[in-house]
């Protein structure tokens, strides 16, 4: 039995947490792999509260599950994830961008994963005004930047793709941080003589995951590029409504999707949960490999085939081009699983 | 007569600037407007030879000119470009993203323009090493996001369009920095009650440039937020071979494509000369306001509908799809002029 702690979150989370209890109680029945859920506030609605966007029983909570779930958080977000990140040490930010069938992706040929650093760079609040002037410091570690790089190397080798890295900085313009990750990446590459080792600016990736997506494999990055890249990858796969992330440290992990709380649609049984089930399929993954327990690939694989035969056959919410519901997208799922 | 200082570059820089060259020379004998071209060198190849990037002749010579052009330089880019935006204060980058008949947009409706602080945030330069770390300083002052805002506001004053600013920034995670430019922003508005007014993360932004990229009008962001984006809304209307940008100050302005050397296609004659011919459309603008001058105004439109009358009948390099030489294409242009 795995224990998994979720947070509910703000916006359309509590309607996406429903969701994923309604995928992972199914789960428990039919598939014989067991869960035991437990759901944490943390969030505006909790900072409304209790004073604090994360409160210590929640982390505490967390820290005594197996894996955690988290549903989109609204403005105080960065005082939840970001803080979980670090606080956790959850050092590799992971979000596929792949072509599904029937989804309005720029092209059908696309199969990629950023690997984003998770822990530094302009997200470890040193921030401070001078004057007239504020000032943020940038922080890019020896450390940090090396086990990224591993990583994105690791998870290169295990894809069954072109087996290329991409690191994408801007070192032309920041020599000495931007230079010492390049220089990183360098370095970790000559470890992995049969995966192929590029370099990119961050503008030029900017602009060639529009006009050659295909050509990308495994982009590794540093914090807040791999923010961007991965909104705007997302997009290029065609929307965020089918966006998982995983967030993954030496010895937790945490799941979540890439799209925020949604206030605009939240409350009316609309938002598509695709992406934060596609979550749950890749924390079924992270938990099969970390407890060598095939089981949870099987479940995984067949979590995720499931959710894109519906889409394939036209059964989709409503962001993507169909008509069903929250409540209704996930009981499809349920009756197929 | 108009002093043109025109720094001819590195890769396909020479090239272009050749066409630039052959334009202007037309516009003198055909159009009753008068240039004095001086070449200047700046770049990897001025390096090489000299020991410095950018030369002190060379900066002496932009200063005695009325407007600058520069063609793309290689790898010592920041060198020359970052410094010279500094050094003459050049502080807003101006950057339009239109979509052109016959280029390959995402849609044909986009007509936006992204209005970039040019002389800080994580371009000043200010770096150093700690141990096995490096920081940088990411500077944003109240002085510089009041100025770049109400250049934005008065765009889009002038604009034919929606007439809306959307500021772009990430104060959800850098409260102080992005926190200061928002704020100034939110102030600067305003005075621009005609205005509408939106603010956007800038994950959100690499988002909606590709979801529904007809929604901008002006996007006013810091330094390299503006770097990415424009990449990135370049791409969006169909390539970098129709990208010009304008950098201006109070007293001087520079004017370039947005796109790089690109030694991989250099001495080909295959190279699109139009980005760098737009940015001397955005010259002519300049000058025509500067001095009051509406013959420049007349030629500036006039080269702009020969660049697209040409491209619409399929006259166009082969990057957006033709089989035009540079020269090839820059002879159509002249001869159409
Ligand atoms: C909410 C915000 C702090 C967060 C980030 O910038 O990392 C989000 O955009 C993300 O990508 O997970
Ligand atoms: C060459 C580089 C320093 C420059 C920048 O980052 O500003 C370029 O990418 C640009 O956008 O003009």
């Amino acid at each position: 039995m795995y224990k998994i702690s979720l947070i509910t979150g703000d916006g359309i989370g509590p309607e996406l947490s429903e969701s994923a209890v309604s995928v992972l109680n199914t789960i428990n029945d039919k598939l014989d792999l067991k869960f035991d859920i437990t759901k944490l506030s943390a969030g505006d609605a909790t900072l409304k509260q209790t004073g604090k966007a994360l409160p210590d029983e929640t982390v505490n909570s967390i820290k005594q599950s197996d894996a955690c779930l988290k549903a989109p958080v609204g403005e105080s977000a960065a005082d939840v994830i970001v803080v979980l990140r670090r606080m956790l040490d959850l050092y590799a930010n992971i979000r596929p961008a792949k072509s599904y069938p029937h989804m309005p992706a720029l092209r059908d040929d696309i199969d990629m994963v950023i690997v984003r650093e998770n822990t530094e760079d302009l997200y470890t609040g040193k921030e401070f005004s001078l004057g007239d002037s504020a000032v943020a410091l940038r922080i890019i570690s020896e450390n940090a930047s090396k086990r990224i790089a591993k990583y994105a190397f690791e998870s290169a080798k295990q894809r069954d793709s072109m087996r290329k890295v991409t690191c994408v900085h801007k070192s032309n313009v920041m020599r000495v941080t931007d230079g010492l990750f390049a220089r990183v990446c360098t370095e970790v590459s000559k470890d992995y003589p049969d995966i192929a080792f590029e370099q990119m600016y961050v503008d030029a990736c900017a602009m060639n995951l529009i006009r050659q997506p295909e050509q990308f494999d495994v982009i590794v990055t540093t914090n807040l590029f791999g923010d961007i890249l991965s909104d705007e990858s997302s997009q290029v796969v065609g929307g965020l409504g089918m966006a998982p992330a995983a967030n993954i440290g030496d010895n937790f992990a945490l799941f979540e999707p890439v799209h925020g709380a949604a206030f605009d649609i939240a409350g009316q049984n609309i938002a598509n949960p695709s992406s934060f089930l596609l979550s749950i399929k890749l924390m079924l993954d992270w938990l099969g490999q970390k407890h060598n327990d095939t089981k949870c690939f099987e479940v995984a694989e067949r979590l995720e085939s499931t959710i894109f035969d519906l889409v394939k056959t036209g059964v989709k919410t409503k962001d993507i081009g169909g008509d069903k519901t929250t409540t209704e997208f996930t009981s499809e799922i349920t009756k197929n699983l």
